[in-house]
C-alpha cells in the first residue's frame, strides 16, 4: 500500500468555514497530526489515530507525519486557517526536501483554507480591497530588523498590512514597537484592526485609530490588520462600522 | 419585511471549495447578483431571482443590488474566490458610503471564500509561507506608476509577490513590463508560477524562471505568483515538483 500526505486548511475555526473538500481529507485520513487545539476540532473517527503535539514543533511534526505516510498510512496534517500562510504546508515541505528520498515519492497534497486575514477582513468589511501584505510579526525564523524593513517598505507602498503571529510570551515588545515605527510613516487616523479568535464563538474585533493602537489590544489569538491612508471608515447608526479599502488609488502612498 | 445584503465568496470554482456558510447564504437568498460566470455555479432555486451583469460594471451592479435589499429582499452578491480581496465587497460598501441614508441601515454580510493565490498556491506546493503581498496589476483604478513602485518596493522587501489581474485585452502590456522591472530585481532563478482557473476543472499550473516569464503564459483566468529570492523547488521523479517559500529567512532580501 502506497501512504499519502495531506495538508488540511480547517479555516478560522466553526465548522461553516471548513470546505467540503478539506472534511473529505479528514474523513479519509487513517492519522491525523497537528496542533492540539487544531485536532480538537476535528470529528473523532473510529479507526483513526490522532498525534498531537505543541505549538513549536512544527518540523518534528512535519518529520513524524511523513514518516508514518511513508509506511503506508493515509496522514492528514491539520493547520488552522490555510496551511500554505505561516502554518504547516511550508514546514511539510521542508521537511521532504531534508528528508529521506522515499519522503519524496509519497503523494502529497494541500487542501487550502479560510486564512485569518480573510476572516478578520470579512467580520470589518474590506479593508483588504485593495493592494495589501501578509507579514509575520514573530522573530523567531527571521531577524527583527528584517521585519523592521518590511513594515517601513509596506507602509511607503501603500499596502494595507496584515499581522500574524504579533505577539506571544516570548515576544512581547515587538507589535509596539512596530506600531511606533508605523505611526512615523502612516497618517495617526489609519484604522487598525484586532480580529480575535474571528470564526469562532468568543469571537470579537475591535478598531482603533493607528495613533491609539497598543499591543496590549492583541493576544496569540489575534490578526492585525493595519489599513493604509486610503482605508476608510462607513459609520451606521446602530450597526457596527464597516471598515473598507476603495478599488481605486490616485496613488498618494 | 427588512432586506438584508450578503456578499458570498464561491471560492476558486468547484463545489469542493464552497464553505457550507457560502452555501447556505446562497440558499437563503430571494435574489442573486454578480458576474454570469459566477452566477452560473450557484445551483438554480425556485422563487429565487438571477441579475447578471458584466464584469466591469462592479458599482451599478453594487447599486443595483443595495436598492432591491432596501426593498425588503435577502440579496446575495455572488463573487469568485473571497469577495474581500479584489472583488465585491468593497465595491458593495463604496456604493453603501456614496448611496440614500437607508442602505446605511441594512444588514450587511461578507461571507469570506478561499481566494485565488491560496488555491494557486496549494497546487504548487506553499510559495506563500513566507511574508508576501497581493497586488491588482489593474490600472483601471491606480496610475500604472504606483503598480510600478509597489513591485520595486515589493521586491526590495523581499515579499513573494500574488499578482491578480495580471492581463487583459485592454492591457496588454503591463505584465511584461512588470516582469522585466522584477528581473532587474530578482535573481533570475525566482520560480514564477502561472496558476490558471486553478479549482475549476480546466485548470493548469506552469513554472518558470523569472528569467523566461513572459505575459503570453497569462491570461485573464490568470492568477501569478513570483517567488522570493528564497523561495525554493523540490524536484521529485515522476511527481510534480513543490515550490514553497522556507519559513525562516536570514534577511538577504
Amino acid at each position: 500500500m502506497s501512504g499519502s500526505m495531506v495538508v488540511v486548511g480547517l479555516g478560522p475555526g466553526e465548522a461553516r468555514f471548513l470546505t467540503p473538500e478539506a472534511a473529505e481529507a479528514l474523513e479519509n485520513a487513517d492519522a491525523l497530526y497537528g496542533y492540539l487545539p487544531y485536532l480538537d476540532r476535528v470529528p473523532t473517527r473510529d479507526g483513526q489515530t490522532r498525534h498531537a503535539s505543541d505549538n513549536r514543533e512544527e518540523l518534528a511534526r512535519a518529520g513524524a507525519a511523513l514518516a508514518h505516510a511513508a509506511d503506508g498510512a493515509h496522514v492528514a496534517m491539520v493547520s488552522g486557517g490555510d496551511p500554505g500562510v505561516f502554518a504547516m504546508a511550508a514546514a511539510v515541505i521542508e521537511a521532504i526536501e531534508a528528508g529521506p528520498d522515499e519522503w519524496r515519492t509519497l503523494d502529497v497534497k494541500i487542501v487550502p483554507g479560510i486564512t485569518a486575514m480573510l476572516a478578520v477582513a470579512a467580520k470589518a468589511g474590506a479593508p483588504l480591497g485593495h493592494d495589501f501584505c501578509a507579514i509575520s510579526l514573530s522573530d523567531n525564523l527571521k531577524p527583527w530588523e528584517l521585519v523592521q524593513r518590511r513594515l517601513e517598505l509596506a507602509a511607503q507602498a501603500g499596502f494595507v498590512i496584515a499581522l500574524y503571529n504579533p505577539v506571544s510570551k516570548a515576544r512581547p515588545w515587538q507589535l509596539d514597537k512596530a506600531f511606533d515605527l508605523l505611526r512615523a510613516a502612516l497618517p495617526g487616523t489609519v484604522p487598525v484592526l484586532f480580529g480575535r479568535a474571528v470564526g469562532r464563538v468568543d469571537e470579537s474585533l475591535r478598531v482603533v485609530p493607528l495613533s491609539g493602537a497598543r499591543a496590549e489590544f492583541a493576544d496569540m489569538a489575534t490578526c492585525i490588520i493595519i489599513g493604509s491612508a486610503e482605508t476608510r471608515i462607513v459609520e451606521r447608526v446602530g450597526l457596527p462600522s464597516l471598515v473598507y479599502t476603495p478599488r481605486s488609488s490616485k496613488g498618494g502612498a
